[in-house]
């Protein structure tokens, strides 16, 4: 109980329950299934499994408790859950064994999850972006015209409208929703390749078997990303790059509610334990945390791209601790963000 | 349940029971509840509440049940739970509320509360640290006088013993072990300094109330590192250059276990979904990964050091989000460092 | 003295000398001085200096010798060259000093000058991508159809063919020429905007200069990124996963030289001074040193993105800390990958 | 000449004379004699060299010009200037060539002048930090007293008086140089290990020989950290720590600095182009990015931890990309504190 995502009073800041579903070991689950259900489906279609088995053996997939406890224990002995999940999956299907992960290797089976799960990321933030757009052009239409003090070099400059500060803010949405939906096909990728990533457990049918399962998945065949951590890495960038420019929003803010500068009211500031009167600008200042968390994350993801030979053990799984928590932070990010929006009820100075 | 160690099956090898409790939120909201009740009797025996006030806000602070959802809600609002922990604190003690919490503020809390902590996370890792020291000790011992290749950029140079290698395993240890012991009573310290730290609240009795706590918690009154986060900074770099340590000995043993070169010989290797006959060096690898992942986290302990004014809301909590998950990859590194060493069957080779 | 780059003998291994005629003081000056040239003419296009003064101070902008120790003594005092730069630049304009940095501000100048920085620096890494792309795919072509071992976490797997390994270094290569390609028009962008980025000081008519200024220079105008960093951590990212891509290569080739693996053999290694008969692969060596270094500066780009009010000092310094030795290391890398391509005399195994 | 601390005019504000030249190729170079004519009077010593060649071999090593072009080039082909050096220096040598780097490798010449280096680091840094130290006393002294707001969460929270403010900069500085002091015998220590740095080319004399030399170089013998990164990790943990504190007094005199807050006069502070009534706070904000440049760069030493076998190449290198530009950023955090003090004419609110 350490992550403050997941913390008892900490996750009351923190947490973020959308992203925490997606990211949830159910949701993980259901994926890492859908991937041999999809495989086994595309075995018996290609071939590679006698009619019927595919299915029958997609069925046991759906359907089969997962002993938890044995999927924790495979889990320390192989540094991955697949082995014993696939143990599991082939005791289920009975007869069909032989369609269930016939081909394939831990990884297919998690960087597969891995892409699902990062679709439904993506459709979370790129939500949430729009409403930040939507909520921060609705702010410069109504309060855009007040004065206030252009700063700069933390001194006062020359006066502004208050809309230049907020297109500050706005400039980066857009591009962050393109860049977004430009990333989605580079990460959104089935990964097959067996024991090697070279397919050869396939017997020249990898390319069938694949087209298959991404269709079926609805995903593109990316021809093996399994030591390529491109995409993957870049995609942590443009979520720490959201953080960033919500951590430039949530700064702005903090300094704009100084007494003596005035320049924003916040509705429902935080209190303090020792004096009540005050009305802490939490929300911005989470900002600020979110993106200086992820901008010490990001490193670590680049880390990850020297991953050596056929499979990085040690670098994958530093992308297992990294990647999620970002994801995590640049979720609640754009909630908190959205609500920072709602409590702004003035800004700038409405007559002068 | 996005961090890994908490994961329901990725927590098979990254989670560490024995760390995960020592910063579960019972043992966390345990030492808030060590501060509050020090802080009463402190108040009573320096004559700030009346005689028996101190000993009642005590007890009750001591027992009463905490709503773990208000206390979530409150965090939310106030971006610190301390506002509505007091708040149901002093619900609890009724004509004794007055003893309960007054002086302090949020930062005197959870900072003292965190000192506690990292006292159980010391006691941990330096028994760890010894035992590792132990096994390759023994490990020198037994088999320290095998012949094996000295290598230089990862090239043949000139034969060397086997306890040549292990001690540069072993070199670091001690120096961690002494390190820690030195750094311990500057970060088991109580804070104690009120609304802006300067224990103005406490009228001239700020020295007094804080003497006495220190005593009943075992602590040092180190007279204010609200916003002086050197220590903490510190403790994180020691932890992750332990660490590090583990992770030149992690990478030396995957290296060593490539076929090829083959000079050490681990039982119950990981096995692979694809290829049953592999045994994986797994734990060697984890140690890798959990060293570049605590070189990543330093970093951010470093930026929350620009700690500004008289408390950082963006900067402190910046800790919180780093600092457990820096404890806790160095207790999980020093126990796959122990079981790595347990698996060490042959090192080097023994005829030559 | 203190930078690999430049350094007397480190310099031997790390400096390109391509990239540091990018970067240099003159190369930076003449930036400045076309800026300044293009916004005097386009001042002058505009009406809003009288014909003939912005050609006059054009041509004075460009001629005049700059006194480096009065603009170094400039940086001291006001944390810019700018303002003395604009001083000495008006005294050389004499009659037609009113068409010299007019309605412009510091940032202006340095960041429409980095633009114009990045426009070659995209150049020279475009240009050594596209190489390294044949060379690998050269030496696919003649050594692809080896034997070797495939390798998943540290151990031997299933054979593979030489050209699957190739495969995975050159995966990712097409995909930086063409990132690279997207993210030159976001950075290649005149930045104009004033004292506090809202082009006031032209009194309506920013858009007409920055669009005259923008043919002239051949920028598109953004109008206005100054405090929206979001492309430039964009750009830094991307030269950091080119140079994790070659972290992986590097790495790779020094797994495969191990004496014991001899899956490469490359022409002049390095030499050691206490072993003559080594030959160590430097080159492949400095590729992961590279990738850990950008890895680690990428945090600091991220960090700068917080970036407050109009203009911040602190964090667009830090970008000038950080950004132009990512590009130094970005381009030692390509060259020294390309370099590394050339060596490899033999991969995989010939006969099997 | 993409380096800060090198530039032509931004080197006006990075660039600190006194640790470039502690860090300068000449300083460098000297260093790296100073290790080889220690060794050749300590082989002779030992009996390990004829009488005399000792003695005639280091007076070559102190006096001889090294062509700076081919240790350049040797650096390029070897990744390390060593086998250059010892090429050139025993050919100056003569007939006590043998008396030459004997038993000894580059590491060990490139390590023992880095301690030697280190020591003139740490020496500079303490004199700073005294200096520093003393005049935030002052500070104190003579304003102490006067009346400010304390601020917490950037909110006006209670009054305080200057001297709390000032005694949170104040307190973390002695224990920098009582851990500095602390770090100097870890981090100025020979290292003679030679090839795979068991010391078995001194053939049961490597004791001997490093006592001997550790002597006349005023080191410590500290038996080996060729592999062992620690210490130098720690060290370049302690200055960051050092800029971070450096850090949180420029960010604190930032936003005193702001008008509507008004809490600090400065003299002197930066003009801007665009606005010749501003007054910046140039070193301010300069401390707060030397505290963010280093709490990057901390990261890449933590991960030259893992510094695989008898030598790592990579880790290695990754070293001198990093730690040199920490101990820049730090001197000058230092020197412009120590400006910054000066500068402040009024802090806090005399009359009140």
């Amino acid at each position: 109980m350490t992550s403050v995502f997941d913390h008892p009073w900490l996750g009351g800041l923190f947490r973020d329950d959308d992203i925490a579903a997606i990211w949830s070991g159910d949701a993980q689950l259901s994926h890492m299934r859908a991937f041999e259900a999809a495989l086994a489906k595309a075995l018996e279609a290609c071939g590679k499994v006698p009619a019927g088995q595919g299915e029958l053996a997609a069925h046991a997939i759906d359907i089969t408790m997962i002993d938890m406890n044995a999927l924790a224990q495979g889990t320390t002995r192989d540094g991955v859950p697949v082995p014993n999940f696939v143990k599991q999956l082939r005791a289920a299907a009975g007869d069909a064994a032989a369609a269930v992960h016939t081909g394939a290797t831990s990884q297919d089976v998690m960087d597969t999850a891995l892409a699902l799960t990062l679709r439904k990321t993506s459709d979370l933030l790129t939500g949430r972006l729009t409403a930040l757009h939507d909520a921060l052009s609705e702010l410069k239409r109504t309060q855009g015209s007040h004065d206030m003090m252009g700063r700069t070099r933390m001194q006062a400059a020359m006066p502004i409208k208050t809309a230049h500060r907020i297109d500050a803010w706005l400039r980066p949405i857009n591009g962050h929703i393109q860049a977004l939906s430009t990333l989605r096909p580079q990460v959104e990728c089935l990964q097959l390749g067996g024991a090697v990533g070279d397919g050869a457990a396939f017997a020249g049918q990898r390319d069938d078997v694949a087209t298959h399962m991404a269709h079926s998945l609805d995903l593109t065949d990316a021809n093996n990303w399994h030591t390529d951590r491109t995409a993957i890495a870049d995609y942590a960038n443009r979520l720490s790059l959201i953080s960033g420019t919500l951590g430039k929003f949530g700064q702005d803010i903090a300094l704009m509610a100084q007494q003596g500068i005035d320049e924003v009211r916040l509705s429902g500031g935080g209190g303090s334990s020792a004096m009540p009167h005050k009305s802490n600008p939490v929300l911005a200042e989470l900002l600020v945390t979110l993106a200086r968390y992820n901008a010490t994350q990001i490193s670590g993801m680049h880390h990850a791209l020297v991953h050596e030979q056929e499979r990085s053990g040690a670098a994958w799984a530093l992308e297992w601790m990294i990647l999620p928590n970002i994801t995590a932070a640049t979720a609640r990010g754009l909630s908190a963000a959205n609500e920072l929006c709602e409590k702004i009820e003035d800004i700038g100075c409405r007559e002068s």
